[in-house]
């Protein structure tokens, strides 16, 4: 069976785990507490970071894009990087949007500073952060809004990984309850589409021990 | 022809730029003050960041990985990503360890501060930062060192954008003289490989106006 180590909050692996759903890949997830830096996973990624994939095979793959990149190369019944070279330029280019400035900007102020810094013990969260990234969340919203007024989906016409990116870092900051849906209609009527999704169940079927989701996080209808 | 909007001391950049002329693709590079947001630029890459490219049939394409893979997939007479996708994963694994891990542990801190801030007017860079970016750049010249000894290129038998990568951000880092060679044998011996190549003969030859390179930066044998 394929394993998949991950933190249940975590954008990057919440990427790959709605990458194998969307592909009906079937694998097993493993909590990996990355700040205890065990030597075993490190083995598996100096990086020391989820997620890691183990293929049934024993392949280990590590970084969320060579794992991605990977299961759209290997697995190819469907697509989800787009289907020919200025549709996946399109494609990639909306993950690094997403993983590379969203994730500075907003994920990393957010999530990184009331969870990470909580579970991982790196202290107390720090409030200026906070505030940049409440601050800054609204822009990606519209960004996301700007492109659905225009586009079926984040990359065009049909549903990629850009979509996914996108929703694994959301979905992570609404499990906050930090999401202001409210004032930002279509990226919500987006985010409604998305959560629709079989593959898009076990997300919202978390639960983080200690820090329950807000009631709106799995409402389809919210 | 093809243009390539870039910054002189940006890895990004300098890894499109390398990757085309291994593929021995003709380019003209324009300077972009990504931090004067020229509306015109804005319009071709809303991230406002290099790299940016026009190819001849005036296809835009923006972000690293997502000119890079294009590269790949549309010019392959000379593979860079590697030949299979197993191959393929460890590439874009070592391509995130220096374009992610790297880059914030080091080049943001080191180049970051003292030339994006000094040209962005951004402020005095930050001492602390600094500090921080000397300290941690020994363990990635020990890690291009770990695996040159145990493989002929760093992602495997081939030369690849792992190599490009990595020399991208330690190439721009020599430029400030900030690489400490010394007592780094095997990454030193990987890098005058790097430097003897073709490819990199441009970048050698860069020169940032009030910002001379020290002598042994073009320096193939430093």
């Amino acid at each position: 069976m394929r394993v998949l180590y991950h933190l249940t909050l975590s954008p990057a692996a919440r990427k790959v785990r709605v990458v194998l759903a969307e592909k009906n890949l079937e694998f097993t997830l493993k909590l990996e507490k990355t700040w205890e830096r065990r030597p075993e996973f490190l083995a598996l990624n100096p990086a020391a970071e989820v997620p890691v994939m183990i293929e049934p095979d024993g392949t280990v793959l590590a970084g969320t894009d060579a794992i991605v990149e990977y299961l759209d190369e290997v697995y190819r019944e469907k697509l989800l990087i787009g289907i020919n070279p200025i549709d996946r330029a399109e494609v990639r280019r909306l993950c690094a949007w997403f993983d590379v400035k969203m994730n500075l900007e907003v994920t990393e102020n957010l999530l990184g500073q009331k969870m990470m810094r909580r579970y991982g013990g790196q202290g107390q969260p720090n409030s200026q952060a906070i505030r940049a990234g409440h601050a800054n969340l609204p822009n990606h919203l519209d960004y996301v809004g700007y492109l659905v007024e225009r586009r079926r989906w984040l990359a065009g016409d049909h549903f990629s990984v850009a979509d996914i990116t996108a929703a694994a870092h959301l979905s992570a900051l609404d499990y906050l309850g930090d999401v202001p849906w409210e004032g930002h209609d279509p990226a919500k009527e987006w985010y409604a589409r998305i959560k629709s999704r079989p593959s898009f169940r076990a997300i919202l079927a978390d639960h983080v021990p200690g820090a329950p989701p807000p009631a709106h996080y799995a409402d389809l209808d919210f």
